[in-house]
């Protein structure tokens, strides 16, 4: 009567058709008792990095053993890999293209498998819909029975630094002396700039002061509601990253920001 | 083997990030049996008082001792409170901000608990995100059992009216002898004007006319399709409000309308 | 402890109001067991050519014995009929408008019941709100006992060949002795540009060339990823018709394309 952890779903499908229903479908089909939830679907097409962000402050607000279902695949059709990653206590399905790289950075990778065993495939594949035809029947069954091993053959880890992929185009913040330079990562939906700067980085003894475009902010404050109605903050927020937000308004539309827009921090 | 009312979730997060979905992956972490459905993410960013009409109009439609938890939260990081009150038959956790205001006008007020207790939230709270870190741990807490005084201590309702707040800006459309006064109360995916003017406030004896800017219906229809494509009318609609609609079309696109413009109703 | 197959839900409601929540609400009430699944809610206003789409390219990738309920209902308040038919191994539940038209090309028709017993509605009846009052908690008592004989009478299926209704808008696509004429039938999220095409219809033995507006593309590929980046392809894709997309990039932007645009497929 236990019910395990859930499957859980991050794409850049939409809303506006039935790819999102249709994987649900197969993965119904499969694994009828599976607890499906939607992380997000609207990962901007393609964009592998704002999937990586979204997957990497996510997955462990989530149960242990959760499978994270994830396809952002601009490589569909030709000779990626597909691989399920073990990494810390959660498992993951998805091309191998970068999605991982921020759990890789904060969880132990105990194990990749490249998916290879069509016996757990819909059958016959289309050459443009992996997500329905491979990965969301792997997950399914995954689920049944979370032994990756019977999916394909094991990748030798990290021996020859390919696989699984890291994104080679987010460089950490770096740290000097005084300053600390690093970049807008993402922008969510109310407008909040949210950059590669983690909260451990910034000294907590020290008055620090934020730039950003022609803002200076001069101190980091503990939550929007330490400002007024308009005003501008630098918070350290729900992502353990520096933010950059407007108090009930939008830090993007105000400043036309955009990701991967120079952030610095500085301090005496 | 009986299956729990639900969870249902109403917030401003929209889909475009993570948000909903981890504070599913917190409830499901806590009760993994709970049924979650979403009401709606797409609140207009701190928009309360649309909060607060979607909460009203859709509550009945739930199980008895259903769960809402409602995210629009713009005191984040203040010390508004945040409660849990029980009205009717439901159970409702939010900020204490006004989101209640229409169930409040609907249902017998039973209790209301300041939520204070820290064993029930996650650890660390974060001081921008407490729908993940107090608020949906509480809701999954109360699912598991339902007894909301072990989350705080009860406030004591209306001594000083102070809680649970009702906003202020709503007021009531008001009648005379041969005329009704309101608003446009909320505006749909439709395009339909849906008003504050219930429809127990209008005379079903007479012939009445409705005026919205340089718009004048003369009668009110029973639904949509009493009327051509195009065609403008004014409708007791399906949250027993009036509402004003182009059928087949968007009344909002055609009127420029937007919420708080002054509607009357007429008879002789 | 068997699952049963779930009730999936195609609507035009959006994702900014409250109506699919409140419509769960139903289901939930009355049929607390059943898994729901959103097949897609952004069908377009009102656009029942859309939503066939939708319907009849995904049914076959959920269980047998599936329930779908599908609102988009123009005619809500007239005398349109509300239908339960059976298609192939699935249930359909939806006003009789057209909304089936691509599934009756590919699954046998078992039964059609017009639906007439109010005894299994809510109570009033709103006359603008059908998909909550009606076909909702018709769908959730069906999915407790699926036999729809008891909520209304057969409809005599075929001999007057009014019920379902097809929508006459659809034409097929054409063949003649070097040539198919067809046109785009739907266009995604991604801006791919789905013809009605069937993959069929095109034959494999030849070298075709497709062509849509000042374009002409001179094979069709496999995938997607047989293409450069930003290069046109023409491909058989995941719904078994065929596609015109860019490859990472988006068909309907750069050629400023809409649904019922000529496409034709030439060969020697």
């Amino acid at each position: 009567m236990t019910r395990k952890p859930p499957v859980v779903l991050l794409t850049d499908f939409g809303h506006k058709d039935q790819y999102v229903g249709v994987i649900k479908g197969v993965i119904h089909s499969i694994a009828p008792q599976a607890p499906v939830i939607d992380l997000c679907h609207e990962v901007p097409p393609q964009d592998i990095r704002s999937g990586a962000y979204l997957l990497g402050v996510s997955y462990r607000f989530f149960p242990k053993g959760t499978i994270f279902l994830s396809v952002v695949d601009p490589g569909v059709g030709t000779d990626r890999r597909i691989v399920i990653a073990q990494l810390g206590d959660w498992y993951f399905v998805n091309p191998d293209n970068g999605l991982l790289t921020l759990v890789l950075e904060r969880e132990k990778l105990k194990q990749v498998i490249e998916v290879a065993n069509a016996k757990y495939w819909l059958s016959p594949v289309s050459a443009t819909f992996h997500g329905r035809d491979i990965m969301s029947p792997v997950a399914a069954h995954l689920y049944r029975d979370p032994h990756p091993r019977k999916f394909g053959k094991p990748i030798n880890v990290g021996a020859n630094g390919r696989s699984p992929l890291r994104l080679l185009a987010t460089k950490p913040a770096t740290k000097g002396e005084k300053t600390i330079e690093g970049e807008v990562f993402y922008i969510d939906h109310f407008g909040n700039l949210i950059t590669n700067i983690p909260s451990q980085m910034i000294p907590r003894s020290r008055q620090c002061r934020v730039g950003i475009a022609y803002k200076k902010l001069h101190r980091i404050v503990r939550s929007y509601g330490d400002a007024s109605p308009g005003e501008w903050v630098a918070v350290v927020a729900s992502a353990d990253l520096l933010e950059i937000a407007v108090n009930q308004g939008s830090a993007q539309k105000e400043l036309q920001a955009k990701v991967g827009d120079p952030v610095r921090v500085e301090w005496e």
